[in-house]
């Protein structure tokens, strides 16, 4: 994926955007919908159900004849970030972020050098980094993304998200953001859709590049969050300061407690794919009418990762797809996406078969 | 005012709304802008510097050619409500909402008949109501504000609100909003601007109004909020219960530090009325570029309240606007409106002079 100036795009995109949602909204004989067919809207999904569920839902929910027309205003998606719009194996691209940061954490605390979980990281040891535990993670997370002003946050991730580099693809994480995901969230859209991210990722931090990689402004990424704290400098400057004290859990019941905190109303289409997402799915599925319910089987090992461990597939760290979960989805109609299989190709750089 | 079905208000506002940023945005030549006049757009402002402030501000920053333009999706106005978009005197109305739902608490719960502050609440005399304490009304708030579904909250809150009038003008609150505020709102959206209100109100309690009363929607309106819990019912049902849990205080401080959570970018507008706003419009303010400033004066008795106590105005229970506020709005070119001398009309339902 080739970043776009998010000005530039985001302008274009609301422009051309509104054009359906005009004459849906004003012209009831409109031909919105017309000759628009799965093939040129989801272009990266091979035939099956899971493009035809999403392609059936947009027609449904936004044709003003149909029994399932949703109001423009009405009009909700949210989406799990992490395994769902972009890749989280073997780790949270935030944790390589956070551990990262460490060296400058370390320079401006020397102290910090022989204590422990820092000594660690510092070792760059990878044997023994991966073994930290959640414990000595959430230390080195506070450490990191608490302690400085929201600009001097928001800076360090510009800078870091734009050079840092997936080991595997050595590529720059923001190009390993899934196609056909990029492709939903443009149909969905195009149709009317406020698109949100509901991430257990930091709200801050998937804030700096959601406008240029998913085309979401800030204001519309809902993640966990921590409290600020304003104050003065020494010429009177107003600031915010990054607490370590948590608002917003937004992970599993947390995720429609965050939707109904920062959103205030019930979403119609949600994509998640682990039992972090469990809650959202169902608190979606509960409102009246047709409501969308997608999750993304991670079953391709070649393309990108196996991992669940429902149907067999190997258990994770991050990202766990329970057998339940599958059971759960099967019984209340929500439909699993098989990157395998639905997926043409994975993310905008590979080449279609 | 008449409100509008909220449904096709919006709708259309949309629509109109995005014209001029279609034209702004990929028309470099356009005619945007050009035979606008302040008495068009802002129709019930008399001519003088706030009205003024508001026009320049509008066509400097949406000017491609001006050195204050800002990009389309930065252009974001915060408005407190009390006291800035309609009626806070002599009491909140989300107070009035509370006081008002004590009767079917008590009958929920008869054991709190006869416990104080709910007793004099229900003794229904104004004298004594008047003066409970800040700690009795906060228990009142608790009682009336959280323990039930948010969609059993929100039901509620419509009912009252459609029904529930302003004892001196006798009409519902709803129509008490300020007609040159909502003029100032439509032509900011016009131009491109998110319009938010960052209210120290209940954020729930906003949201079941602000699309059919200011045209914003729920997500876009920021407020003092507490958790909720997620749960299910009897038959499996996912729902959220509302908490007696604060998460954002949204008043003074709070108000820079709810906009970082909620929004998570600084606004170049920012309107408010009351020392409960000066952080809000410092923050606004310490931003780089042209950025607008502007607080509501009382100063009406006749079409309206008269309440400071700067300028020798009376002191006031709620919305205080003290001389050091008054002093720092001079200092830092913040504009002070006088609703006496700016406001050619208060409400929609006045007429004209």
């Amino acid at each position: 994926m080739k970043p776009v100036s998010g000005i530039d795009r985001r302008t274009l995109l609301s422009g051309l955007a509104l054009l359906p949602a005009l004459s849906g909204g004003l012209l009831a004989a409109s031909a919105q919908g017309q000759n628009v067919t799965p093939g040129a809207v989801l272009p990266s999904w091979n035939d099956g159900s899971a493009k035809r569920a999403i392609f059936d839902f947009v027609q449904s929910t936004t044709n003003r004849s149909s029994p399932s027309h949703v109001p423009l205003e009405d009009r909700i998606a949210v989406f799990d970030q992490d395994g769902t719009l972009w890749v989280e194996h073997p780790i949270y691209t935030q944790v390589m972020y956070c551990l990262d940061r460490v060296p400058g954490v370390v320079a401006a605390k020397p102290e910090l050098k022989d204590v422990e979980p820092f000594k660690t990281v510092m070792s760059g040891d990878r044997e023994a980094i991966s073994k930290l535990t959640l414990k000595d993670l959430e230390e080195v997370l506070a450490a990191t993304l608490t302690g400085m002003s929201v600009e001097d946050f928001d800076a360090g991730v510009k800078k870091w998200i734009e050079t840092a580099r997936d080991p595997r693809w050595k590529r720059p994480y923001i190009e390993l953001v899934y196609q056909p995901m990029l492709e939903t969230l443009h149909y969905l859209r195009d149709n009317g859709y406020k698109t949100y991210i509901v991430t257990g990722g930091g709200q801050d931090f998937v804030r700096v590049y959601s406008q240029q990689v998913y085309g979401i402004p800030p204001e519309q990424v809902v993640g966990t969050a921590g409290g600020t704290k304003f104050g003065y400098d020494h010429d009177g400057k107003p600031f915010l300061t990054k607490e370590p004290k948590l608002l917003l859990n937004d992970d599993k019941a947390g995720k429609p407690e965050g939707i109904h905190l920062m959103i205030g109303r019930r979403p119609y289409a949600a994509f998640g794919n682990s039992t972090g997402d469990r809650e959202m799915l169902e608190w979606t599925g509960a409102g009246a009418g047709l409501r969308l319910k997608m999750l993304v089987l991670h079953d391709d090992a070649k393309r990108e990762y196996a991992y669940g461990p429902a149907q067999g597939l190997p258990d994770s760290k991050v990202g766990t797809f329970t057998p339940a979960l599958y059971d759960e989805a099967k019984s209340r109609g929500w439909i699993v996406i098989s990157m395998k299989n639905d997926w043409k190709r994975i993310f905008s750089i590979d080449q279609f078969d």
